[in-house]
């Protein structure tokens, strides 16, 4: 056997499927915790595999004693059960659960990454979900800021930008309830992203950087290498692995960033889990984001070479199938030059629902220089 | 959904695992025929798998009705029942049963071959396993000569190198009882394979021309494309797509050639199913022959660049992790630039036995000058 040992993945959609996939090409054992049929579920036969939530602690003791290691494809899981079963010595927990909670509040995140030098942008703690102490934060991050839920936020559910006084009303009419916490105002020119591999022993290696553009707060296209400067490109990589290198434990990280209209680099968030930004590893990269996330949690080798682009004129878009019309896009995609389709097998396809995604791989010089002259 | 028909693959083995792993990326829905727990079926909890041989027809007829289309990962399936059942309109079987009929009867693949034109070692049939016969076509072929079983013959077993009339009685002695043919000696200097793809109009493309080296009568190393020249790699193409325009039915087909010390193409032999010579698919091509033979036998579209390589530069080299010493092999090559696993969750490592594969890939136009030049 490559290792023996059996890693139980908390989440079962499509970051779990892709990471199943990863496990089976090199015989590594995996069992799965989420809903009955979820998408990674359906691609292993080799165990029973656990029903129920990620954020319950007793399914969560259940899939412990099914396995040796324990990683997430998602944040949002219950990290006082992971702390607990990490102490207890039964299993081991990848990324440390110490990273999965500070993570998981933004809030706690920036501050965080902050107290360890890493730019990030200027958040403030909203202690009361009230309208005089919105206001207050208004005169000290000036208009427009943005107030973000702390907890259970993605795909931008949980955001909201306050644009001046008068829409505070609003902003708390659609967050009341949730702990929030307010960011300053970011004016950026691109957003960026890179994988970050953090190994056991706390090294870290990136994969190139590359650029995000999301559509309605959701994640829309990804170029890979993104179209920035050489040097740009390298601050990123060296700003995202410094952020990576501050957290605890072992697997791949995707870290969020602004390119801001004068060149400085901001992190806006980052996940302690394979990113929907880092998908075209796949296929451009010698090693991709998932199956590198499984070799750092377990500890095996990974050539450096092996998170770069497969050559130096390999160029990927990434193209998120998103909603209902993701199986016409699908099937267009197969008559495209270079393009490969990854579906998830997932169920209804509810507006912007990400369905699976297409990948285009063009690798020729022309393109490159194209790429960099826009 | 992509295509709600259900495929039922005949072998659960690595290539069986492989075209499962194509289809979840497309959803696409399989259900295998094979032993319990075979590689293919590890991979796929979406349905029920059918235990059994796919020699069986009891158990093929139980495939075909949990399934619309029937296609093969090994060409040793009883072909009567897939007969019945095209015939019956209840199930769809690509490639053809007439075409799996002819290919696995080497010598009426070998007839067929060359009632058609396609260049082939010149083959006789062994109307009687006796002495006086095969001297006989010793006298009418020269020695050496290959004495080869027809039929349920793969990694050369079954192949009997006779090298003179001295040698016929352990000839004999080791083939007994089975139908036998005789094939001319190909003095060759290199082997060559090719893939294609035959789609359901009968209109063939096809995958780069590759070098196969064989140690022991098994595939050991792919080296993708082949060091020869343009001229020589074009003809292999077109040879190996005029053999497969000769047969009936959609798939992939891999397609086996000895190339002669005079520049002249023989087909050795080809099989109606993805094939160990087409691994290196996976990462060195758009579209991975495992992926082309589902769309093909569903009638997909493909994009005749899809069976390129990724580019001009692009090398890959795939070496078979056969037997006990493949974990060893597979550990090590995570270490190694460029190279990428692929293990089958095969149980016992029995000796020769295919365990997994690896493939480097290479992209860079030192490389290609060198191998051109050796």
């Amino acid at each position: 056997m490559m290792d023996s040992r059996i890693v139980g993945i908390l989440g079962g959609g499509q970051l779990g499927r892709m990471l199943v996939e990863a496990a089976h090409r090199l015989n590594l054992q995996t069992v799965i915790l989420d809903a009955p049929k979820s998408s990674a579920k359906q691609i292993n036969a080799l165990h029973a595999h656990i029903d129920g939530s990620f954020s319950e602690p007793k399914a969560i003791q259940k899939l412990a004693e099914e396995c040796d290691v324990l990683t997430v494809e998602i944040e949002h899981v219950d990290t006082k059960v992971l702390e607990e079963l990490e102490a207890s010595y039964k299993v081991e927990v990848q990324p440390s659960w110490k990273t999965i909670r500070t993570v998981q509040d933004k809030y706690v995140q920036k501050y965080h990454l902050a107290s360890k030098g890493v730019a990030t942008a200027e958040s403030l703690s909203v202690e009361s979900n009230t309208p005089v102490h919105l206001e207050d934060i208004g005169r000290k991050l000036g208009y427009p800021y943005m107030l973000k839920a702390r907890t259970l936020a993605y795909d931008g559910r949980g955001n909201y930008v306050v644009s001046g006084p008068e829409s505070i009303s609003d902003a708390l009419g659609a967050l009341k309830d949730r702990p929030l916490y307010a960011e300053k105002w970011a004016s950026f020119s691109k957003e960026l992203a890179v994988m970050v591999v953090r190994r056991m022993d706390g090294v870290c290696i990136s994969y190139p950087t590359v650029e995000t553009v999301h559509e309605e707060n959701i994640c829309k296209l990804v170029y890979a290498p993104a179209a920035v400067s050489g040097v740009i490109q390298e601050k990123a990589r060296k700003l995202a692995e410094k952020a990576v290198e501050s957290l605890w434990g072992a697997g791949v990280f995707g870290v969020e960033m602004f390119l801001l209209e004068d060149g400085e680099l901001l992190i806006n968030e980052l996940a302690p889990r394979p990113h929907n930004s880092g998908h075209y590893t796949i296929e451009a990269c010698p090693t991709s984001q998932y199956e590198a996330h499984l070799r750092a949690i377990l500890g095996l080798p990974l050539h450096p070479h092996s998170t770069s682009l497969a050559t130096p004129s390999t160029h990927a878009i990434m193209l998120n199938l998103l909603g209902p019309s993701y199986d016409t896009v699908a099937r267009k995609a197969l008559e495209v030059k270079g393009a490969t389709v990854h579906l998830y097998g997932k169920g209804q396809a509810k507006r912007a629902r990400k369905m699976g995604h297409k990948l285009s791989i063009k690798s020729n010089h022309l393109l490159m220089q194209r790429t960099q002259t826009r």
